[in-house]
């Protein structure tokens, strides 16, 4: 017995032959280009034995893969598992955020090897890849997870897959801009990450603007094992967030200096989001929304600055204002977003991503421009900064200008990006549902009746068994 | 208030003294066998600064636990999360899934301690055992976590331990003519751990088919809830299997090259599969069945070659087939093994384990066959297949048609194996439970009155609670 | 529709200001502390390069990073999925389980890194810290945690931050005491972390006795679903244990064998807790409670000496006494402590944690009293218990008695610490509920209705929609 559709849909979401010819269209794209481009590095060929010898190195513990392998694997934890539970909060859309995540996620960190390879690891007509490029690949997939959860409940896993699509090209441009051109530092993505991602989505959303949301109203909201599952997500971020702003530092102190600072930030970050929203309800009773979220915006706001010497008291401060800014901005921007400006956040990224992750910009600037080699060593502060070959002569307060305008570049590929990325999104191909069928995982997925409430009442004899 | 069980049990399920009697027996086994056997690896003992000096090395980097600890952690958390919460899709039997698999994997690693131990790591009448042996007894009984799906819900814990002893033992006999008689590579257990687990549990569930299976057809279903959690199931296996393929593979390039093949080949699975869920169904949605078991397949059809030069494009290519394969399989060959062939197939093992094992050990052959001195380099090409001692003038076509050769050991193993266990675990009196009350949690465990619908309806004052 | 509260609230539970105040103000003063004290330590800090050259270390991998951070990472998720989640078993405590887990855990850490730097990273008046301490403040909030779970759904968060406060301060000064006055080995917490956490939790729950708590008594049970729920802490501490008792163990060896001796206790503990489980009741079923909880005390009894040459074996025996002592005590002795005691112990901390604790501690002592430098190796048992220094002549014997001498101080610092810091907790400003609403995640939480009852009847025309 399959449970009716209530209400008519006015829209064609019928996915039987558009999704699988785009995903495998797609897959048999990726399959050439990786034929064509995609090779080992040197430290995953079996040449390594050579390679080793060439670079005078005696212990395979030199080969990259233990420096970063156990920082990957938290950070694709994050992307799958972190996104992905974050978002089931909604209580009939637990299919479709844990499941279009996955989809977009694996189609995102293939199409990402390549665009990036293509700007960073390409030497003689091929890109060659190790554990650093599979990070990289996940953290620009991490910027499509953070666009998707603005337009969560919303849109079909095509129109997700288009998005991946461009995302992933437009966050590949910004970041050869940011790390090749202006020579920034942005190890765990405050700019191109999160600021990106969540303005570029916040862009996204506001063109897809649906004025008739409120018939789904009914569906926008939790209930209370939902809330349970999305604490999954919100941990296994917040736990492995060191991680992520780790993992592509350099060998040695910087690793261990980026996880000592995302540490400290993200537990500074949760005493203040627990006194805000306590603060601000008239009950004064926590919200499991500002929990699963604005807990995390510690971690955002310490991404371009944890592997600098912030200190461990700089990332207390940093995650205490965090917490408090995103806190607020769940309370008292989130509404004012949608009623004013028409920008439909699901998810309340831009509190969760986009204003920690202009933080996070801002102090890495700040951070850079303060930067002495009294405080870093004369070592250190070359290597820290990069301040070799062409970039020999620049000072910490012109990097730190470089750095803002990092932020600027970043903003603006994302307004001009999600501009027409959210035009493309709108056109009426993609089998995108109804206002009234948002939220809802019937529109695109085959949903187990629920006997949950049968098997409760089966053995009172006195009642008829519910449907 | 216990609810009444409602139809009759034919049969004695009772548990008190038989499964704490097996349990304790065992337990003491264990004990006196690992008294006489099991001793620390030279790695992990005491002796090691004098081991260090013997060996020259420098740094306890160079210990073992370095190289292997974090991919031992993720296959941990495969065997027991993964496997564990994969199974928790049904309505009703979420306890037994995740409790027997706790059971028998914490029964059957210590059992594959002692059998891999004998055959592997035995020297002056001791085993010695290092963080590799814990990475292959989990392994080992990752086999036996896969058999377990196909007899999800219709055996009792008693049934399921006997089933660890023996496919414990067979798994080591079988592991000892794969890698040590054939001289075969398997490092991520296409054939010895997904084909022999697979062909294994569906022999034995042939034998033990029930076919009065429909009486219980209610809870053969998923809930809303319950397909949730079998999703950090999927996830958790997904993310991991890169560490799982090179869990044991040789230091430096192969561990890293292993991670690198299984990444790809898992994110391309994750499109065919998508895309063919949609395409086999007439409504074109998405299956929760599908996407939380053919996604893995990728994983299992690069068991064997991950560790060779398969190429990136190589593993999209073996991952895209593999996800189509395995999704086909759940709408076409499940049904028919079950109506036609009587093999009833809980979770689906022939789809998820036994086809892309066998892909896996196709795939692994080829890939032999066909390497050359070209593309491994010579001290490469002899490192990946030791081709040392009295295997060095072996060829890769040769090498190919021994791995060919381990897919039809590790079948014939499986298949005479799983029929004599089958024939013993068919005898009356290890208490499984009447075709009515499979996969039920309450035959085995006590079972909390759900009073969730009491809590629902607790502020309606018309209507009565709820029983 | 708010869920309107049934029986009045006797008590002031309004944590508007109170808790926003107690957190803002917790968070200022560990900045300014922070600030004045808290430093990168050597390997953290930009001059590394520098410490690289003086202490003649070729490899960054020499950096301690890459020794501890896999295990601080498992470490960090069993103190926030592993013990967050293992007590959402509660029906209405899910939110209060993991929320304040989480809150108290954010906070106590940071306390957490300057009581024990104080004591222990403090050089020329700087407190400099590393993924050691970050690791050692992990282990310290552990303690508090299992303290929480004696008082779990009885107070409000203002009284987990005040005992957060003053627990971290005694563990710190308690763990001074064993480790550095009486030179005691305790790497994996059995005296420090277990005992010491248990006893004192059911030292200020006993103080905190509510004669009344059966008003709540319909709230103290679990759901199914939460019982799965619960099953994600349990198994991710019990697969992650091997990295606690490890994390913090001697470089090499002693890691290793940490590692593997708490595998196997683990593993044996699995056995024997399901054996007693089943024999302790009439109908010999298995209980969810014993599961979640006492295949978990292996890891505890084992936490003293893991890293001593306790062998595999000797591993499987403690793991198999403290799997039967922890389920008896879940049978018979928790109904007597609060029964006849009035220790009202919410999830059972004492068969979990304090007697395996105790075991543990005894075990440690033996132990160590049984060493040899025929059993260590010369060089290995020195090294082992750290023979050197004024330590120089101690004896195996002498040793094993200071071991015990730290079992008595700890049950004595929690005893008398408990009953201080349970008098504290007794005032009645803190804001806890009446015994009515104990259990109850609407206290402190804005929780969402439940509308799933009326999604699942939404399609039943015939009957009115539930409230």
């Amino acid at each position: 017995m399959e449970r009716p559709r209530h209400q008519g849909m006015a829209k064609n979401t019928y996915m039987r032959w558009r999704l699988p010819l785009v995903c495998l269209l797609w897959e048999v794209a990726m399959i050439v280009l990786f034929g064509v481009f995609v090779r080992f590095g040197p430290e995953a060929d079996a040449h390594w034995e050579e390679e080793k010898r060439e670079l005078n190195l005696t212990s395979d513990m030199e080969n990259d893969f233990y420096f970063r392998y156990p920082s990957f694997q938290d950070v694709h934890v994050m992307i799958f598992v972190g996104f992905g539970f974050l978002m089931t909060f909604l209580k009939r859309y637990g299919f479709g955020a844990v499941g279009f995540n996955f989809l977009l996620a694996a189609f995102g960190i293939q199409w990402a090897l390549l665009m990036q390879g293509w700007f960073h690891s390409f030497k003689n007509g091929k890109i060659l890849i190790g554990v650093e490029n599979l990070i990289n690949a996940d953290f620009c997939v991490g910027s499509v997870c953070i666009a998707f959860g603005a337009i969560l409940g919303k849109t079909s896993p095509i129109q997700l897959l288009v998005m991946t699509l461009f995302q992933v090209t437009l966050f590949s441009v910004n970041e050869y801009i940011l790390l090749n051109l202006l020579h920034v530092k942005d190890a765990g993505g405050s700019m191109t990450i999160h600021t990106f991602g969540a303005y570029f989505g916040l862009t996204v959303t506001r063109i897809l603007y649906r004025p008739n949301l409120e018939q789904s109203k009914d569906k926008q909201g939790s209930v209370y094992h939902s809330d349970l599952f999305a604490m999954i997500g919100t941990l296994y971020l917040w736990m492995y967030w060191p991680s992520f702003n780790s993992a592509i530092s350099d060998h040695g102190d910087a690793q261990h200096r980026s996880a000592i600072n995302t540490y400290c930030s993200l537990a500074a970050c949760v005493l203040t989001t627990m006194a805000f929203s306590s603060m601000l309800q008239k009950k004064g009773k926590l919200d499991m929304v500002h929990i699963q979220n604005a807990t995390l915006a510690g971690g955002v706001a310490v991404g371009t600055s944890a592997e600098m010497m912030l200190t461990p008291y700089g990332s207390l401060i940093v995650g205490s204002i965090s917490g408090i800014v995103s806190t607020v901005g769940y309370v008292y921007f989130t509404p004012f977003l949608e009623s004013r400006l028409h920008i439909q956040d699901t998810c309340g990224i831009h509190n969760l991503h986009a204003m920690p992750g202009l933080i996070g910009g801002i102090v890495g600037a700040i951070t850079a421009a303060a930067a002495t080699e009294d405080v870093y060593g004369k070592e250190g502060f070359i290597k820290a900064f990069d301040f070799t070959g062409v970039y020999q002569t620049r000072t910490p307060s012109v990097q730190g200008g470089f750095q803002a305008a990092g932020i600027v570049v970043s903003l603006l590929m994302a307004f001009v990006g999600g501009a027409i990325v959210g035009g493309i999104l709108k056109l009426p191909i993609w089998g995108d549902a109804a206002a009234e069928n948002c939220f809802e995982d019937e529109v695109y997925w085959e949903v187990p009746e629920d006997e949950e409430s049968d098997v409760y009442h089966m053995h009172n004899p006195d009642k008829p068994a519910s449907p």
